[in-house]
């Protein structure tokens, strides 16, 4: 056997099954797919190059595919509305295909989500016209590139978790996103936590997590 | 002025004033204490020395002391009881330091905290005896340092957060804790996030906001 | 002279002749077979893009092609079973190159092979599938990429030797290889060696070494 | 000759001459400062430790000192008024120490100075308190410590020159100022320039001499 | 809206709408233009590669083209002559392009610009040979890679900002300009400020604003 | 708890319980040697400074102390002789402490250890004078600082594995050890496995387990 | 102008005029060339690319390919024979094309030039073979990539300068080059001295230099 | 044995026995000290301590201090005169240490040495004083910290080799010498040649080496 089937994974209700495609040769992704699509389960495959994602909806034509996102997904049909409200923001233009994969990874952990692009800190009435979006949202995905300030400012303004994803966005001393994860490492904003470059569906995959748990009724612990 | 009242904070209810020690001068310091206590508000320092608490607690008898967290703290009587669950996890006797900081953060922002230590990946059966606490929790903070392994096991194991903080116990190439830093930002499970290495206080502060969101009766939205 | 035959390695009886193919010119390549493949020893070429691989087999029909391997290799007759057992593990579906180039070089040094793949620790489960082999061998080989947690798991429920190889499988701050590299260096298992980054080949040789040493009859020291 | 006389600098009217301490032997320090006292210039000397300073006042008293910047100095008496205006911006109160040495190299450039400290990113109404100075300054220079975000903020505020000053100030993955110089390097503000990591000296220096060519009538250039 | 108008932006007169191509998708991109194009204001379009830049001279003929600089521009009529002098020095033939865009970006903020190229420290004479422009410009910029010494050779020749732009120029320990830069930033000449590697931008940017504030009458401050 | 008991580690036979004491508190220290002396069991605790083992002894009448190795221990009676033979080499005389920190636990996994110390590459007769030994042993340690080149040339030599230890020893770029760590990895003999900077007691450990094998009787497998 | 004559370097007699060809455009290293051609003098162009020079050969007859080195080059004729003797080694197969670049460079500043190429430390006896060589040669060049300990063994068996250039040649933690590079500047051997990555031609150079010192009856100092 | 006797380096005629003290302990230290005095051969020791050098003083009595360079050595009689010459100089007052400890080393293999400090890029006049020596030395020293640009400006004005040394000196982005010898590794100059960090004992091993090649009659190779 080259990949294992994630029985336990599987009985985690609502959650989708994750596939990462780079990496994978096209003759594994296809095994993992064929075997994966017969189960009655939500599935997201992250990280798919263009061309990649053309040939696999060939074979797989139930498949969706979010091109920005550079994801291809399927959802099972579900009577469940969307609940809470997951906010994804983003600094640049550049950094649009990081968020989207972070919001579709939200939604399909069942998330109400709302995105609001291209709000850098060197303008910041761009910012500031989200004011209802910062008040409303129970978590926030911001994702930047170059110094990464933005999910500093944005921590500052709301009293809810900001997930910060650092994008490969920028050149010379960015270092492939190396100086905005340090930015946001080190922020001075304390509701600021951290995913690695780049890695917009682990940002997506928390918030939808926290928003699941801010939305449902709390369990009776103890 | 060379230290701003921070206004908008003291707003937000239920949030403790908080003071990083380390870097400042001990006039620097001691005037902002002398500033903030009068206040009628929860107030953390961080990151104090073992000697340079022994003074201030002179000069402040009103503070309690963390040792092990090397943290002051004064917490305002309060009537509401600590609510919802976190979980703090660390992997050697080491990380105790940095688990404890993440701990007490966590109960000044009003959770209820549980502490499991010394549950590293060398032993998986230290870990496996606190199941129980892995079923319950609502959010884990998993402090390790060296080649920082727990938080991905640990993650593996809940459907919950996990704040990972990397420590910087180790030697050689762990270079000061960013051996562990890189192994939890390229975390396999997907719910781990993560916070600057030694930043217990981040960890339990998002933790602490994370269990706030889990615990109450969520808003309504839209 | 470009390249120098190397006698010495001639008279170590059971060792191929190995050939690092990357980084070397055609032309060169080609000169250094054509010399080597007349001696009646093993041969091994390593880390042979698939293009180069077809026009080699074109050239020396006698050349076997292991592809996930991406090595090259001839064995000569032998009347010698393989001895011992070596574990051959990994973490991802994307890191079975690697393994593969190992348990290849190790089957080489005359060692029977075992493989488990997929079994990273994100789902343990699938790692504990493996309790047999877990106990029964010499030595482990133990591949993965990202946080590089696998050796430390698999080092905690061994007693024997852990050969830990780092992956270049990852993105964003997993560095090419870098952040396994340095968990497994910083590994809590005691009984964890590390080898470069997508080095399978050196992981299979120090294992081969190991199980020679295990499963012949012990040499009278003094 | 340990030391030479900059003879060249000597010609240059108006710009002190400046010797930085640290690395220095206290020989040799006093040697310097021997021979360059009976010139008649403006003198400065950074990055001299506490104990140092006071060692060094006694046997020189005609300088001065100011503590928070470590600088000792001297200025020739001057009919010339301070011109122009330079804003000295800082993060945090323990970036106070390389704001005041910026501001103390500004002056004796003959600027006229205005700071405001302890404005960081994570409480903009601190910055925004400051539009008065934000919109009458020619040059600003804004020291910051962790993730070295104020800087492009300030720089999307003003349409002037902002000389950006990493400093050490943090912990962890803020690599001893390594982080904030990359955030600045990075900067999305096209008005920011950045100096070393602690280096206020070099970030009046240049302020000064932009304030100086804002504030003085422009020459006939062609 | 995936790219927000700078309106704040619009109303600074005198600067030119600035773009920065890589990384943005071409729909993205042609989108930006063609709402901007409208508007009656400069237009700089920075980091084209040449393909793209033909594409997109098809689709916008009122563009101009610089293909040294990488640039595309469009410079609104303007009876303001170019005022005061920004001198752009470069160390090799193979830092043209850098200079090139940042002598195009401080023309288009009104600077009167004077180049001179290929002057590396390893032969001074070179530098000499531009004593003229050294004594009369009101500011530098200083384009080098590889060890990136010229900065400092120039800031101890003149007494005006030097802003220094490492390249990434070079190979080997250059490591993509990192060594350029790190010599900048410890330029022992105080009047050294420096730009991230290769942006020449951002340094003909904040030469053009040092330009401005010299040759334009000093307002009354206070 | 603190510290838990490894009573899974109790159980293999022959295996020393192992604490590093270094990152850890007095107190914490002296609990666990309280808890584990009780036991019939070898002890070994390294990285132990100067100061600190005088005073542990004092409390700990029956450990022993090998001040090279920095390590404190206890053995228990053993009727086994010291089996098979571990040679531990190192390249300089500042190697020795890391070096006798491996013969130290090897000889605790119960093998036959020899030394030679002082045998670096720059004088490669001072190697050769240990043939005998090279040719004897069944596993090699070597530790080298600096340029780390010494396992190379041991590969070469021997027809074993051998353990790599980089030493902290060297100055500038030797980078706390790096340069000799990068420098194992990168070996050129296949044979050579590497361990973290300074991890004598990791080499020892990996080195005994391998002599174990070697030196016993090989169990039937299969 | 884009590129500057380099008069000084005319005046110097014996030395090429060396042109880098990396990293220029095309039509400015035409431009050059067309230049620098009708000067009667040696003329050196390195690392010039396989396609490239063969297009610049069309244009430009008059030139010889070095295809190894990958250099184009014009010896201008000479009664001078060459003198002195510099030997060229290198570790692997895959170091000869920067092994060439340095005995192409050493050979047009007038030296008698030797090669021993494919003599790494893994096999001492390939080294040893050139032991005539060791004792003659003035100087030696030394490339090696992987964990580049050639240096620092040829260095330990002359007692002449030893010119070690570290090759981008190897994988993984090899960082192309940078583990080579470190080795060689923390060679224990004193007679060691180190090159950028890759850099044959600086090799070469410095070795032609001292060749030239010592094959030249020495001036009259003094 | 911990440190063997170099009988090989004995027999090499005119060159010191050398010792680096740092990282050796002092009982180490006083035994190879008490077996090399005997020896009627010239000794060094490199980076002794001030305090250490002042009790080895006490009881080798025989051994002479230079305190700047951090050395002990002893000369034996010698009826040769100092031969060639040797140049080292350093860019500021704090290189003066590496540089001294070169300028010693030279001497103590024989060659006349040259000394000439604080010459630093940012005022070329200092360096240019020096115009005789840098006509007639054989070979030169140069030593510089920060930026390390000085070897770079010093290769462009002779035609002899230049031994680099970049120094430690420096704050910030130095990091410890790192700038300073990435600088000198991509030394625009091919003349240049690069020791570690703060190894002026190299540089002048290298330099006296060359020195004795250019000042003895040269031998007839062939
Ligand atoms: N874009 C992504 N970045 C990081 N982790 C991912 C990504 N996509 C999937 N994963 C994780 O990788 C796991 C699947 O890995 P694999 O078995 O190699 O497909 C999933 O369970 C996810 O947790
Ligand atoms: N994939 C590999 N990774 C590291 N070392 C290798 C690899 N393949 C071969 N080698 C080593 O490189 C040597 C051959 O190098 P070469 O002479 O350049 O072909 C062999 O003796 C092996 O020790
Ligand atoms: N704190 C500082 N940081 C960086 N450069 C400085 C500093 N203080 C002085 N300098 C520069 O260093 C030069 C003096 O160096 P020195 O001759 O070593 O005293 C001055 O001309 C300044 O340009
Ligand atoms: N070549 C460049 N390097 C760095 N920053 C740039 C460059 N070109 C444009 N910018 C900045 O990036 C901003 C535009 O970013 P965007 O909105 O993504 O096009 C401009 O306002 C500039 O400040
Ligand atoms: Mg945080
Ligand atoms: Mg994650
Ligand atoms: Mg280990
Ligand atoms: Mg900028
Ligand atoms: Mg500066
Ligand atoms: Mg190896
Ligand atoms: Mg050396
Ligand atoms: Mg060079």
């Amino acid at each position: 056997v080259v990949a294992r089937i994630d029985t336990q994974r599987e009985l985690r209700h609502g959650f989708p099954e994750v596939i990462l495609a780079e990496g994978k040769r096209d003759d594994h992704l296809q095994a993992i797919l064929t075997r994966a699509l017969p189960h009655d389960r939500d599935l997201l495959v992250t990280r798919v190059a263009p061309e990649r994602a053309a040939a696999l909806l060939e074979l797989f034509p139930q498949l969706h595919h979010n091109a920005t996102a550079r994801c291809l997904y399927r959802e099972t049909p579900s009577d469940i509305e969307p609940i809470g409200l997951v906010a994804v923001l983003c600094a640049g233009t550049s950094d649009a295909a990081v968020a989207e994969e972070a919001a579709l990874t939200a939604r399909m952990l069942g998330a109400r989500v709302q995105t609001h692009y291209d709000a850098g800190v060197a303008g910041l009435h761009r910012l500031l016209a989200a004011h209802e979006l910062l008040q409303t949202a129970h978590v926030f995905v911001v994702a930047a590139g170059m110094e990464g300030a933005l999910p500093s400012v944005v921590g500052g303004l709301v009293d809810k978790p900001v997930i910060a994803v650092p994008t490969s966005v920028g050149y010379g001393a960015s270092f492939g996103g190396l100086s905005a994860l340090l930015g946001m490492l080190n922020s001075c904003s304390a509701n600021v936590t951290v995913q690695n470059i780049d890695n917009g569906f682990g940002a997506g995959y928390v918030a939808g997590l926290i928003n699941r748990l801010a939305a449902s009724t709390p369990p009776a612990v103890d």
